[in-house]
């Protein structure tokens, strides 16, 4: 049932969501496409192929973010743009990030076929490494285009293999692309439609969230060191155990989201590692990484404060020695007044229930926010699961939501 | 300083475990040699060269152990045996397990430069998989020889990356060698030299440790299996976290150990994995082993349970689900009497002082006590370290205990 002024075909959508899945590595469970890995690659190859089927402009920058242009009619005004990402973090949905990608991509075939012809250009951008997975830092490619990530900081950048930043984007066919030369791009308003990974728009029946603003994440890497030896013959009282320190590190991590006062607070360890890593060894040292997130950033850093203070106590009464470092410490970004009541009043021309509301996740447009007036689209996802195979928005949802950018891309565009 | 009657060479078994450490993956830090690794198949080709130089027949069997052969004027009596393992858990020592196979060369060749013609053959023993790294599985060569792995269990076995036990022993060329025919070896008595890995006999400047007992061990496998979900928008009263569950149960081990009411009880978990495992997924599932062990078997099966009980509450009150798996569960074994009085004789001999002792750490000779009459020689090791890279014991402790060995071996031999 597609609106006759915007011709969206939602099994178009969902049929090349389900092609896009298929770049993944490991195939199953889920999908897991990391920064430059062999699918990544292959997903940006194919994407590339259906931005040129389109008539788009197309060219990678020297991170990898991607850039698809349909060249307005005036081309030398800021562009309108819009997009989200599509790598995935090992076994998780086909939705998150994808359906602001391709979303994009078919409002553009609808706004053509609809007879519209841009004044502004319009471009779609498919961000670079928006998930932390191989570099341990969150929205890698809009972080760089909004100068939060320095050329010397991208040098440095070495995955858990040893595998530098510069040797991968080399792989990938950027290595010609200076990375002191990223332009920060021009834009007069970026739009990242996405699903909510959240459970309000689903519970309330409602089609269209238009986000005021992103929640304000941190992230800290965390290494306990202790001393290895042998599980049989290093008697309990004499152990220095990096895992058990660590272990009690995790449960300090969730007490103090817990006791925040808010429901707003989130805390998660969500991957650790342990060296040697044997079952008969007592672990010399471990590390694991901090995700936290509050909409209240004074509230957020009292929680870090609080973790902080709970980890050094653990560590002197355990002689462990503790390293604390903060990956990041991003402020919220707030959603222009504007650009949401255009939101809010586009979804009610289509008859679609819309509210405003706060993004919880962690997207690009956090940082987009520091170069161009932003908001975001959100719609439902089944049961609010995320980066987890069960991830899923129904073909109608995900075409309301297309309708949506699609009418607010012509709106901004004209 | 070599005993005129016995030219044992501290230089020679000092180089040749400096040899022996460069077969290693990584290369450092320590010694990393999991069981058909490239650096261990090089590491075995490079020991059989060293005992065919010796003259010693040598042959593997179809699990890997390899036996090197000094055949004595008797062919047909059962052989004496001693021996040991090279396999070494993630970045340890140069010295665990390698000190009993490099001794038993040294103190072979000692006995034949002091003109000994043995009456009864002598064999060395090289024990496959002493450590449990790669299949969680500890002493897989001697526990297959005692029958105590049957050979369907050996072609069930597959290591985390999914390769199975078959396809390994096919690469390391001994696919030709069935399973099914693997013989338990008919020795009058086997002994293994090997470092203490505790702080006894450092402490108290005791050169020889002669071991009555070896400590029971049992390894369990758990899996606590939860929600995944995105850090960001997974709220906290919403969590099924595996991770924090297993971070109480890591806790609950600990606190089983300290509390049994002997400080003969270790209780150790020293590797875990997480699924997805990113730094803002919540953990899906968490898994790990525990390693615990005891003199005394009845306060381990009652530790055992009391772990097992604090899992299920933790897993009930977090809504998680339980997997428990006993990996084995093994009974303490017992040396035998009069090779025990041998060896502390043999020091007397030597003027090393010596002790009775207990083994807590897990050795192949509990597995042949099953087989023949066994005992174990033990030296001191620098702060009772092991499996670590500070692992050490020093060329002059190590060739005392190669005497004790070698001198024993002689008489029983004779």
């Amino acid at each position: 049932m597609s609106h006759p002024l915007l011709p969206i075909h939602r099994d178009r959508i969902a049929a090349e969501l389900a092609d896009l899945a298929t770049f993944s590595d490991p195939p199953s469970p889920g999908v897991t496409r990391v920064l430059f890995s062999a699918p990544d690659l292959a997903a940006r190859n194919w994407l590339q192929g259906r931005f040129r089927e389109e008539g788009l402009e197309v060219r990678p920058d020297a991170v990898g973010n991607l850039f698809a242009r349909w060249i307005g009619e005036d081309p030398d005004l800021p562009a309108v743009a819009t997009g989200s990402h599509i790598d995935a973090v090992p076994h998780s949905g086909c939705f998150d990030g994808t359906v602001g990608v391709l979303g994009a991509l078919e409002a553009f075939r609808a706004l053509r076929e609809s007879g519209f012809q841009p004044k502004r250009s319009l471009e779609i951008v498919v961000f670079s490494a928006e998930e932390p997975t191989r570099f341990g830092i969150s929205c890698l490619g809009s972080r760089a285009l909004a100068g939060r990530l320095r050329p010397e900081d991208l040098e440095a950048l070495r995955d858990e293999a040893g595998t530098s930043f510069a040797e991968l984007r080399e792989g990938a066919g950027l290595g010609h692309l200076p990375l002191a030369e990223l332009a920060p791009p021009r834009y007069a308003a970026f739009l990242e439609l996405h699903i909510e990974q959240g459970p309000l728009l689903e519970r309330e029946g409602t089609a269209i969230g238009a986000v005021e603003a992103i929640a304000a994440p941190a992230a800290y890497r965390i290494r306990w060191e202790g001393a290895a030896g042998h599980a049989g013959t290093l008697l309990m009282p004499d152990r220095r155990d990096a895992l058990a320190g660590a272990a009690e590190g995790i449960l300090a991590v969730e007490r103090a989201a817990k006791e925040s006062g808010s429901c707003d607070t989130v805390a998660t360890v969500g991957q650790i590692a342990v060296s040697p890593g044997a079952l008969n060894s007592v672990a010399g040292s471990a590390s694991f990484g901090i995700d936290l997130r509050d909409i209240d950033r004074a509230r957020r850093e009292r929680v870090a404060s609080a973790i902080h203070e709970a980890f050094e106590e653990i560590a002197r009464r355990r002689h462990l020695e503790l390293a604390w470092e903060a990956i990041y410490e991003d402020p919220p970004a707030v959603c222009d007044p504007g650009l949401v009541v255009q939101i809010l009043e586009s979804a009610g021309r289509f008859g679609l229930r819309a509210r405003r509301m706060i993004s919880r996740a962690y997207h690009d447009s956090l940082f987009l926010a520091r170069l161009c007036p932003i908001a975001m689209i959100f719609i439902p996802c089944r049961n609010g699961r995320s980066h987890c195979p069960e991830e899923y928005s129904s073909p109608a949802e995900i075409e309301a939501g297309v309708r949506v950018l699609a009418d607010c891309l012509r709106g901004l565009a004209s």
